[in-house]
């Protein structure tokens, strides 16, 4: 994409009430705009990143059977009685309005009831499980405080899979495969190398439930980690007990603060008992469907890369998950010369199915840098006067902070390797 | 797809309480589930027709220069307050909520406000105009009645287009050509025989505005269609100084019942000014922005398809937006030949990028060709053990009703014909 073409502009300074250093970096960068506290929208670039972090978890999702579905935002008060989930006093992150034609209605916040009920239509007998139906869709949460950017909003989307099985140890054994590919979306995205696997308060089904925490001093969660065993403990279950349950000793454990990026949950019979989702099992009886909830929000997800991946000047994407693989940077005295190199260039790139964003604009070569460190694009690619005559090209690896001029075979042949070619 | 892992059944009988067909059918079917009325959730067989139709719309916004984003749900009422939209009485559509922390909140029926708000960040020279920014959204409205299925719901994503433009004549432009984009939209889900682009009434800014209807019996609207000049005329503007205007005559003129698929709107300087959206133009005066809105509802195009396109047994998918484009259905006796021939032929299809159903379940021939007429996906081919011996296979057209004997080979040479190869 060209960037003269591309609406959004950066800007120098954050929102003077935005604290976190995610929000303030990805609203300088213009990937969102804030409408108010705790609520965000996406502007284009941000909405690649969100997309490609979308896609990954989809990979994921569906590599281990879950079939993809959209459920309504909008909830039937009647359907939180019936688990007793609907009263402020016990879930106090409602928002709740009237319908026009009478009554009262929620805005889902999880969606363990929905999955529920809409399974009691198409599950009978034991041939029909287990299946795994899950949805990227849009939650609502009246928190109170929203002051960590998109860590923490009160509407956001979130990749909800629900488990439908027949038997504990059917349940066990997708629990497990979920957690791994848990483990491969935080690989993927970047972050498996301060990502936890956390032991968390359990429920009426189970000991535990799993987190996954991604180490990070912004974070709002404190946790224990043993670093060598690659899991931690929440500091809500820090018990001598649960320390001998897990084989850990108090002196190996390190506190840190964290971010939660994933949780997974047993839910047991909690929900097929209250709304009726049983199965006729080999004998005919009638058996409670064992579930379990598994849950990631791609925009904290966002959140938790900008704070890990950047520095003083701007983000710095992982591949994976970067709003464009190349950030092409055409530096030329009105040399028409060298524009149109620039543009052969972007046109050669892009027709190699590689991701491009051509900065074209009118602006001194100091402000398109500046610019360019703070959207965190990968690679830089500067088409310059300077190098016109051997044409030669500057290649700037963000991350590593290294430039090396080269060629533009060389740029092709990076991307070659990198896999990054359609 | 193995259609014995989807999870999802159909079922002879729609809820009693639902009257409108295309919601019928699609319950029946299996692609939706009602929540409460105007309220349902996609299955996964709804849920890849309605992308393949987000597809070919989105395909069609970026083909005009469309650059997509992602609006918050969550509306702050001082922001509608300005364009005096934010009271009961002015708009009687919103679902309102209380913040936890304080204050109201609104859920987004539509996001022209907020559109204009994001740009005053993004807007300041006519260096900067034009641009069109557009997304996927879900919108809520507080509908008094809903009883249309997904014509009408209290919940429901919109594709909603903002233009942004310097001036009256670059608007215009882009308004046709916005107008052309969606004609080809209508034209490529099957629509455009019965699609009229018909004038309704404009605003301040404009004398019309224009609404896409699909001639249908049981749409809400009432049309006065010129079938000749494919043009029509919105009731509520069917005046002998409009029909001058357009130069139609009233004995031309056929009155129908309609859907209205699509809208444009001219919105002038009414939001610009309210919220203080200007550029600066080539001789630095502070100017306000031109704007237009472009709506399209794929739910409701995909129930308008649901309508127009079927027949006592089911839905009949129009290629371009069926869930899966062959029906792969076996029927065997348990006979293992029959069954790995299919298998066989599952795969090879599969691995040919071709979208294939395949019912592979343990049931009568008769069931589930009653299910296959249901879910309406347009080529059926049969693999059974009466013809096993010759290798032939049978291919039910299930919009033209017919079944040609024929060969594995002749399948893949008509899915080539149809270009439906990854």
């Amino acid at each position: 994409m060209k960037q003269s073409k591309l609406f959004t502009k950066t800007r120098k300074e954050a929102p003077k009430d935005e604290v976190s250093q995610n929000a303030q970096l990805l609203l300088r960068a213009g990937f969102i705009h804030k409408e108010m506290a705790g609520v965000y929208s996406y502007l284009p670039l941000g909405l690649r990143v969100f997309n490609k972090i979308v896609e990954v978890i989809r990979e994921e999702m569906n590599c281990i059977g879950g079939q993809e579905l959209h459920f309504a935002a909008l909830q039937d008060p009647e359907l939180w009685k019936k688990t007793d989930r609907w009263s402020d006093e016990k879930v106090d992150v409602w928002f709740k309005s009237e319908l026009s034609a009478g009554g009262e209605v929620g805005l889902g916040w999880t969606h363990e009831e929905v999955a529920t009920m809409i399974m009691r239509d198409h599950v009978s007998s034991y041939r029909d499980l287990p299946f795994y139906a899950y949805q990227f869709q849009t939650k609502f949460r009246n928190e109170l405080r929203a002051k960590s950017g998109l860590m923490r909003t009160r509407e956001f989307v979130m990749k909800d899979l629900y488990s439908f099985s027949r038997t504990e140890e059917e349940h066990q054994a997708f629990y497990e495969k979920c957690a791994e590919a848990y483990a491969k979306i935080f690989d993927r995205v970047g972050l498996s190398h301060v990502t936890y696997r956390t032991f968390a308060s359990g429920g009426a089904f189970s000991k535990y439930s799993h987190e996954f925490q991604t180490v990070c001093d912004s974070g709002e969660d404190t946790i224990y980690v043993a670093p060598e065993k690659r899991i931690a403990v929440n500091k809500e279950v820090l018990e001598d007990s649960v320390l001998k349950d897990l084989g850990l000793l108090r002196e190996e454990l390190l506190e840190r603060k964290a971010i939660e990026v994933g949780n997974i949950f047993s839910l047991g019979t909690r929900f097929s008992d209250a709304l009726g989702l049983t199965f006729k099992d080999e004998s005919g009886a009638d058996v409670p469907v064992i579930m379990g909830s598994y849950g990631i929000g791609p925009g904290r997800l966002m959140a938790t890369v900008a704070e890990i991946y950047s520095d003083e000047k701007g983000i710095l994407w992982p591949r994976a998950i970067a709003p464009f693989q190349i950030h092409l940077v055409e530096v030329s005295a009105q040399n028409s010369e060298t524009k149109a190199w620039a543009e052969e260039l972007y046109k050669k790139l892009t027709a190699a199915g590689i991701e491009v964003l051509y900065d074209d604009r009118d602006l001194r070569a100091g402000e398109k840098f500046v610019d360019a460190d703070l959207i965190g694009i990968p690679y830089r690619v500067v088409v310059s006067d300077r190098n016109l005559a051997e044409r030669k090209i500057e290649i700037l690896d963000r991350a590593k902070n290294e430039t090396v001029m080269s060629t533009e075979e060389a740029v092709f042949a990076l991307m070659q390797e990198e896999g990054n070619h359609v």
